[in-house]
């Protein structure tokens, strides 16, 4: 299997992604190779200082680089020559198979990732527009939501399609028997919602192989009782950043509760503190696959570490192995196939 | 002044909605009365068995009852005589001034007070859509949420009064001399968003009196960088409950890792809990004001305690005599009058 990661994406980039890369080739067998994707010198001067010498490792030379506040489109158009760029160039049906990357990886400019994804890479059979799921830790185990920023303003077949690609990646990656899917909304009575997420509905409802289990509030979001949730990209980024900002907002302010009432108690609030975070842990999976590239992309959050860059190049070569991609295409084409529910 | 307040809405009605009345009576002045609208043997039961008899107190039959999960439309039209539509009914200028309510108050249907409101009470002139306006605590003092939830697909036009009411309330109810009005969007960089964000963004940034600071991300939304955050109805509402659902999670896991880690801390962890609880309390405003109507109603949260109406009688008390509405009024007059910026 070959991997490719795009060096140049991340906050503290290449650093912090060609020390996950150096720490993902325990995940990777013999015969794998890791593709190194930026600026050729930089990643020799890096790989020579921390005397890294790994047969298994590849430079992909990309001497440009888009910044994570570029505008995705014009970025991609003017600079064929980037590190996300060449990296979904690799990851595409496009190349040669010799040098065809199985998965790609970058922690780069997300909207960046995902106009390279859907051009170079084209969509799977079926697929009308790609989707980005993230598993998220929510107490009560993983939950995966779609979309969660590629495609703002959605059809109700869009959001219909995540909840069949997000199923099957709760079924195939995640292991769950029978994922619960669930479609986010302002209530949980019938009557509520726009027009689109009635539509939504109406197909989730009536797909075979889905068990879907009606609408979710943001309030039961983090109470276990969906496996899937699908929403706008829209909705779905607003809600995860908002989520890990009121997250850091509410330990700040137990930390600062703590320094105030009773310091000493901070010794000892840590491990409590500590044991939470390994709970519920964003590097676990490293990144979010987007769904429904004909190829396997997974974006890594922009703040990612050496570790998040090494647990996504072992979910990546997980997803690629399960054949995540496969069993979404065939379930988008066995559902495309079914008489659309009439206006229900 | 005269106050109304639905004894019927809410998870506790009415008992909660009544003890709450009774202790809202001392935010009154003698010249004040306080109308309990709902079954009228029910009221009469209530205020005998607690033995309150208040001068101030009356009592407007409403035998008929909008559940929490009802259809609002539907169960307007069809409920005349429900406390929701009769509470709406008494706040409008459709009433006789002698029997007319300044302000009104319900913890009920959400969706069934923004219907009725609008239906009975009209808009002020010049509003397109009433907007739900939440005050929420931020770790850095209150900030206010506009939509949340009475308007799911907002026009930009709607959003950008969101943005002129929510700052006149700012400066009005929270005594603010220059709210920071932002809009939430999917990235902080100018060219993120959907078209109505973008234009909505042209809107506020040409407005006179704004203090428009530019988008602001989920993640940002606690810590303290605007004071009025704009937003569609959808999104606010998801958003909110989210963040309502993610706080409780989150207390509910420390507790947990606390109990398997460190039992004793137990004790000593509740004060710290309890002092963030206390500085984070949705319960302080009593309820969210429905901007827009001509008319003053307040909705509460469907939760709410008895300190929930007592602090909602409190502060509708503030909202009328500071003249918040009228000064909304005055700023939409203002703005709609200026020449719109020219497609930009």
């Amino acid at each position: 299997m070959r991997i490719a990661v795009d060096v140049m994406g991340g906050d503290d980039a290449p650093d912090a992604i060609l020390k996950g890369c150096f720490a993902g080739l325990e995940h990777l067998s013999p015969e794998d190779t890791l593709a190194l994707v930026g600026p050729r010198g930089a990643i020799e001067e890096t790989l020579s200082e921390h005397g890294v010498d790994d047969a298994r490792l590849e430079i992909v030379d990309a001497p440009d680089v888009i910044d994570m506040g570029e505008s995705p489109a014009m970025a991609v158009r003017s600079k064929p020559d980037s590190s996300i760029v060449r990296m979904a160039y690799i990851g595409s049906h496009r190349t040669d198979l010799e040098t065809r990357a199985d998965a790609v990886i970058s922690a780069g400019n997300t909207g960046a990732c995902v106009t390279a994804g859907i051009m170079q890479m084209k969509r799977l059979p079926g697929v009308h527009r790609p989707g980005i799921a993230v598993v998220m830790p929510s107490f009560h185990g993983d939950m995966i939501l779609c979309d969660a920023g590629a495609n703002p303003e959605p059809k109700a077949t869009h959001l219909w399609q995540y909840g069949i690609m997000g199923e099957a990646l709760a079924r195939k990656l995640l292991g769950m028997p029978k994922p619960r899917v669930a479609l986010l909304n302002i209530g949980s009575e019938e009557g509520k919602g726009t027009g689109i997420i009635k539509e939504t509905r109406d197909l989730l409802r009536a797909t075979p192989g889905i068990d879907y289990v009606g609408y979710i509030e943001g309030r039961s979001l983090f109470s276990g009782v969906a496996d899937v949730v699908v929403t706008d990209g829209f909705l779905g980024n607003a809600m995860l950043k908002t989520a890990e900002g009121l997250a850091s907002s509410i330990f700040k302010a137990i930390t600062q509760e703590i320094v105030e009432l009773d310091p000493e108690l901070m010794l000892r609030f840590e491990p409590i503190a500590r044991a939470i975070y390994a709970k519920n842990d964003y590097h676990t999976y490293g990144g979010a696959p987007l769904l429904g590239v004909n190829g396997t992309m997974f974006i890594a959050h922009g703040s990612s570490e050496p570790r998040t860059i090494a647990n996504a190049i072992r979910t990546t070569r997980q997803y690629v192995s399960l054949g995540v991609n496969e069993e979404m295409a065939r379930r988008v084409a066995e559902c495309e196939a079914l008489e659309q529910p009439v206006d229900a």
